[in-house]
């Protein structure tokens, strides 16, 4: 059978184009109500009984028993000897990209996240402290979607921020051992680890792991356990299950966005060579029949282009059926009027990569409102944003770049407000205080600010 | 009958000091699954029936019927009529505060919340474009919980962000009203509005406003209707219902933190006044019989006297029953061994508002790791932060400040991405993300790096 990878053809002056651009954005997120209600069940039985729910949910759901949750914690030496056996390429490349992602997310603490303060001009100061979280848990998927990568962009920006403790799970699941429930995919043997994973542990300095997963380890990580020590935020992807179960511990612990499919929006002025364009759309579509490609451009006849490189690289892609089946059932190459209408389209979509595939990027960015990440002019694969360039790539998803950003070192950090009123600060807001107080009912706060005017206040 | 404000006496040398702490500070966030089920429903039917559905439960909850949506909202002459209203003094003293919250946002937009980037060696731009999100809702509880001061604290940050659009929803209730899923306490008459919010929102600068609370208000904000539009995101405080709505449309858009009960802890080295620091105590335990007052001081008579001021000025307080209530049922007097001591036990609490009430509050602020805003100084009452001083007073509950922040600019931008590769840059970064992506067989990631090397790559 011959796989056919056919994105959408939709051009802005159809008069079907509203209809059928909102047809191809479609996507929900719907929860499944049984799924919540097991998730619930599971949070509340680790709860209670801590490591022996987790150890029996590890052997129900990822088919692994042992015998203590000692057991399936993993060592410094578990990290360092994973190390040591891949490949020195492969040690190399996540050294050196562990190196820029460090740099980049050092920059980003300097720019913002640093404290500050200042005094009025009655001497009273103002400011924010900012300090590192404790303790964070990061949530590493089993199975095909097990990326070293990943870990790395949690991991480093936690380390920058100066998290001490960074506590890793990681299901091994046996091979067909997917039960409703499961943390992973099904595809690792058992007990098997994937060494690229434990390599990238290694070298972003994970302090402990454990080899656990699904709902019941975000539990054991949100709760603690007897072994799993309590974190103060979880990040990091995983399946419905996990995703449902950190929705729900949300407020007890911090969590990242619950990401959905992964989605790159190419604008193009049709400079970029075709195949490099091709490319790029596939990087995204290989990812998942879900995920989702679009390209937008004035210029019909390199859409054209574009389309007869999918057609020739198909073939020789190792992961063109699921390429096939996401750009046929999610992909779009979008005609625009010109390159304003494409930015302001993108800017409706909210991607989380958004490529400006031009010679004269830096006449769109400021165009450009809503995204995770921008990838400006043609050398700028966004390739090399997921694994080296610096910039996180845990980023937001489906529209959520409207309201949320990329992970990144402040979100492994919070913010303390300073305040200190001097004496003649506290005559001049004493009133100011009081006078709302009273206004809200609030006497007892009205009393506290009056307290500390010098002259004292008659009783109201 | 006489009222009693007792709270528990601890000592941190008391052999049950460990267990009596923790029966203090016990408090549970549990949602009610009946209310789940029903907000749900809400959610769904104002998905599906817009306006039509805003209004029916408007009516049944809240006791308020109009013939349509636009009879709901407020006009900006709403918001100038009520402001011209209130007396010269209220009026003062909400621009007082409005200008001294606007300029601390200011400050602190200026110092973590601009856009920022660098070249590396190899000419590649990297940083993050720092944009407003386009329009966000603000939350104002009707009935006893409905403070102007919040509705500066939420729209102000939002401003200075430069959000363009800020929709505020208010139930206005009927008195009596109150059925399950009501949105407010039910003090308020038919179609009163609170006009010190309505002032407050003149102030702020809110540009559209509708008289609809509850779930179904979140719902209308979340998923827009014909006549609400649909926001970015969503703050403000409000009832079990409210939070119950926010955490479930979390995703769609975005929110803040869930508030729990409000709390104080104040470190004491016996140097202010004990009647000011009663009076602080009376300012969280006035809000609500949940809110907890907490006193750490190393000096025993300090605490007797501290207690004795509480006896001394609770009968003349207007909320003398609820304040009784509070500190009796959580509030807590502690005697620490010193004040290192007392830091580290208000370490384990991160509490929501912290006073340094010490001479010399500087020596103790670096060991404070975890709290909403620290209040430095005996001056310093946390009245003065709740209205006037200028940070946020939308502060993390309940221990959370372990992991988020005030409510600030930041929490009204989003972030994106900045990455242009350069050719010479592109050769670098090619070999590593082809090396790391074969790795996680990403084939597609992989020749999308390779594509963009000058050299040719040999297939693999």
């Amino acid at each position: 059978m011959t796989l056919v990878a056919a994105p959408a053809r939709l051009s802005t002056a159809a008069a079907t184009f509203e209809a059928d651009f909102a047809a191809r954005l479609h996507w929900s997120a719907d929860t499944d109500a049984a799924i919540e209600q097991r998730v619930a069940d599971i949070l509340a039985d680790v709860q209670k009984r801590g490591d022996a729910a987790v150890l029996e949910y590890t052997a129900r759901f990822d088919g692994l028993s042992a015998p203590s949750m000692a057991a399936l914690e993993l060592t410094q030496a578990d990290f360092k000897a994973a190390f040591d056996a891949i490949p020195q390429a492969q040690r190399d490349a996540l050294q050196a990209a562990a190196k820029r992602v460090r740099s980049y997310h050092e920059a980003q603490k300097k720019a913002s996240g640093e404290s500050w303060s200042y005094r009025d001009e009655d001497g009273t100061l103002l400011g924010q402290k900012v300090t590192p979280l404790d303790r964070v848990g990061i949530y590493v998927p089993g199975g095909k979607a097990a990326y070293p990568s990943s870990l790395l962009m949690n991991a480093i920006p936690a380390h920058v921020a100066g998290v001490q403790e960074i506590i890793m799970v990681v299901p091994t699941p046996v091979r067909g051992s997917v039960a409703t429930g499961g943390s992973g995919e099904g595809t690792s043997t058992k007990g098997e680890r994937n060494e690229l994973v434990l390599a990238a542990a290694y070298v972003a300095g994970v302090t402990r792991a454990f080899t656990i997963g699904g709902a019941q380890a975000v539990a054991a990580l949100a709760y603690g356990t007897a072994t799993v020590p309590k974190v103060d935020k979880i990040t990091g992807p995983g399946n419905a299950y996990v995703a449902s179960a950190k929705k729900r511990v949300f407020g007890t612990v911090g969590i990242d966005m619950i990401a959905g499919p992964s989605e790159i929006l190419v604008l193009a002025d049709g400079s970029t060579p075709p195949d490099w364009v091709a490319m790029d759309l596939f990087s995204q579509a290989e990812h998942d029949e879900l995920a989702q490609s679009i390209l937008l451009c004035p210029d019909a006849a390199y859409l054209n282009a574009v389309q007869r490189e999918i057609d020739r690289l198909l073939p020789s892609m190792p992961r063109a059926e699921i390429i096939a089946k996401s750009l046929t059932g999610r992909g779009a190459l979008i005609l625009t009027k010109d390159m304003e209408e494409a930015c302001a389209i993108s800017n409706r979509i909210a991607p989380e990569h958004l490529e400006v595939s031009s010679t004269d990027p830096h006449r769109w960015e400021p165009l450009l409102r809503h995204a995770g990440a921008i990838f400006l002019g043609g050398y700028t694969s966004e390739s090399l944003g997921d694994y080296c360039a610096g910039p996180n790539h845990v980023l937001p998803t489906s529209g959520t770049a409207r309201f949320s950003s990329p992970l990144g070192v402040y979100d492994f950090q919070k913010r303390s407000s300073l305040i200190e009123v001097s004496e003649a600060g506290a005559q001049v807001l004493g009133t100011i205080a009081a006078e709302l107080a009273y206004g809200e009912g609030l006497q007892a706060h009205a009393q506290a600010a009056e307290m500390r005017l010098t002259t004292p206040v008659k009783p109201r």
